[in-house]
């Protein structure tokens, strides 16, 4: 299970890590994938691994809920395209700046949900609120329903760290 | 079913009341809450109702389907920690100001959808898109699929109101 | 299936046609709709073309899951209201300027999903992942549960052109 790189977190040429978590979940219809992110802000494409539980599940028609279980992070459909995704990150550091003072990184004031290691993420939760936590893509003859530019992506705004994303399968019962 | 508050809505320690509402999209797998809110801004955690009506449903896999009855009101998955809830407001006040002036809200130029009682909530119609209306979560093992500090929360953008939020549970038929 | 319209695009009475595209996706829980955008910016409302596949299918209780399948688009439930959609337009043409530069969209640095007629549309995709691409709705009683001034909305950021978006209906299994 352990897929750590050899390679420092800052390398271009190092992406996430994707791993099917076995055992977890375990209907067959429940995936958990953990991702291990190597930058601040980073975005992992989870269409591959996605579209092979798809094929081991053998539903044909329904719909996959794809669901990250943090809160600085997103699941967003767009395209997997580096360049866009910069522009991306530098869009949403326009809209909630991680230079602002943020009330919930005010340790005077902060007395709800407090921990040890406590980060300085005000700016990550309100971007990944506008991102959004969660998608459904609909599944036709065993596939992902998705346009020629989409894929399912999860985005990092509060990295590096070890993250986990659950998708849900629900067949329509029909084919 | 009368849940009015005996405190003024400005008060800090009256937060929005949650009722199930009984009788209502009666299938077992519907629920329908009714929320009052007491600010104009405010963040009310659904959690607890949601989790109830999953226990009682019996229902072990599947997904929950949140979603908000209000064109001015957002669903969204975050931390229940309040000044979080105060930076994502002033986030949003800034990037869709209550200040400016929508042609939403000009009755000199407005034809479609006109009432009596129109309100000045032009920018709660563009935050609450911002957001978004529902959010989809695994159920797993007859919980809601959550990360540690996630919450199901209703975001109120033009409040005081009385809200509903609808939720439909949809079984994988396994487990 | 040609539905082109013969007034210019830009009149203003002149709506996106919407259509239902047959004998795809056929296992009678799965909706195509061919959707033919007039302008760059543009709010279609497919609720009436939901409803009308709700009914044929029959299916009183569950959940209709709708996804566009482009990166430039988005789905939205809120008011139809068109003074409303231009005042949304102009909150997100100052979230994701259209005047600014993008990567995306730099011939010199771009090498990932290229194409011949490549578009000008990096504001087009970050506003796009601002709205989100799809929305979950309950089905109760073989119709949308959509409040009082909710509708389904297809939002066209970078048209006009033709475009699909495709509906997933989960019956609950009930009722």
């Amino acid at each position: 299970m352990h897929t750590l790189a050899r390679t420092p977190p800052s390398s271009p040429f190092d992406p996430a890590t994707v791993t099917a978590v076995p055992g977890r979940d375990d209907d067959g219809r429940h995936l958990r994938l953990r991702i291990e992110t190597r930058r601040v802000a980073e975005v992992v494409d989870l269409t591959a691994s996605l579209e092979s539980f798809l094929l081991l599940s053998g539903v044909r028609y329904g719909v996959l809920a794809i669901h990250t279980l943090h809160t600085t992070t997103a699941i967003v459909v767009n395209e997997q395209e580096p360049l866009l995704h910069g522009d991306l990150f530098r869009q949403l550091d326009r809209l909630a700046p991680p230079t602002l003072a943020y009330d919930h990184d005010d340790p005077t004031r902060r007395v709800v949900n407090r921990t040890e290691a406590e980060r300085t993420n005000g700016h990550a939760h309100c971007q990944a609120m506008l991102l959004g936590s969660s998608a459904s893509v609909p599944v036709v003859g065993g596939r992902l329903m998705l346009g020629r530019w989409q894929r399912v992506l999860f985005v990092e705004l509060d990295g590096p760290q070890e993250r986990q994303v659950c998708a849900a399968l629900i067949s329509s019962g029909r084919g």
